[in-house]
């Protein structure tokens, strides 16, 4: 296995397409994001980076707020459309056919055809080169109760999530899990 | 589809499931995180988030230096194997069967056996409650020439890339894209 030496960039691989939306004093978007990530357990936060000159981000920096909407592959062709167009030429939820649905804890609309709903407090901001770096805390999840087990947790199985491979290609997880964690073990 | 409020946890998904390896002093580790997501573009940063008393965190912290290593389905065993063992009484090289390859730029070994290897070093630690955060700058990147195509571009297709959904479920990426960025335009 021979390798190759290329030139540095974003090659972390598959990383979450997520849309995450916003609002302030009345104005409210969506912005589709794979520069997400989980930075802390307890309590849980994330990462989130916007380019500065994002329609979405004053909503975001001025609110304090947003929501990580999780896509899966019924809400694919929408995510793509809210990261193809800009909130200062479409309203996006019109554009994608997407539906504002109240959030339990932001004040910040999530949204409805998402199945998990992640509602972030943005707690720092991080200013890097070309990407401000949001921490949000997730202070409320919502989930869809087709994929909530009786005894509170998530089954995956057949809820296909779409990832992002480096730079520009999205795939779908499979329909079914591969193995738990512990596997190796047993 | 009704909704359910759920406690706050870290339900991003999928996040990717890395072997990062590091080295300090001649003692070298691997260990298995999936707390880690892109943060910036120019240059490319990443954020690798690790607990304080794991037996890679003061290798991380004071040589300044890691690998991420990208896992695909063949590599997953060897994966959560080093997420379940710890370096303090195990040499993971050994009990996962993974080979030491010299990196390009940075001073630890990368895994032989991943196909893409991103060699970081540590710009920032950011303090968490549960976790420290290292943001790391890929300087180098090492990529299997199976997978690269004659302009240099990666082809993801038939690499099944290891990804997890919350709180402990892996899953594979299907072998085929499902679209390019751009697809709902067209």
């Amino acid at each position: 296995m021979a390798k190759k030496d290329c030139k540095p960039a974003e090659y972390l691989s598959p990383v979450p397409a997520v849309m995450v939306s916003c609002e302030y004093e009345g104005v409210t978007d969506i912005v589709t994001l794979a520069w997400v990530g989980t930075v802390n357990s307890v309590p849980p936060l994330v990462t989130t980076s916007v380019r500065r000159n994002r329609f979405s981000h004053p909503l975001i920096e001025k609110s304090g707020e947003f929501v990580i909407n999780l896509v899966d592959e019924k809400l694919a062709k929408a995510m793509d459309c809210c990261g193809m167009v800009s909130g200062a030429d479409v309203d996006k939820w019109e554009k994608a056919g997407l539906t504002k649905e109240e959030a339990g804890v932001v004040g910040c609309p999530a949204i409805q055809e998402s199945l998990i709903q992640l509602e972030c407090k943005v707690r720092e901001k991080y200013e890097y080169e070309s990407h401000d770096a949001f921490i949000g805390e997730i202070v409320n999840v919502r989930i869809d109760e087709s994929l909530l087990k009786e005894d509170g947790s998530v089954d995956w199985n057949g809820t296909k999530l779409v990832a992002l491979n480096y730079p520009d290609r999205y795939f779908l997880l499979e329909a079914e899990q591969f193995a738990e964690m512990g596997f190796s073990l047993k």
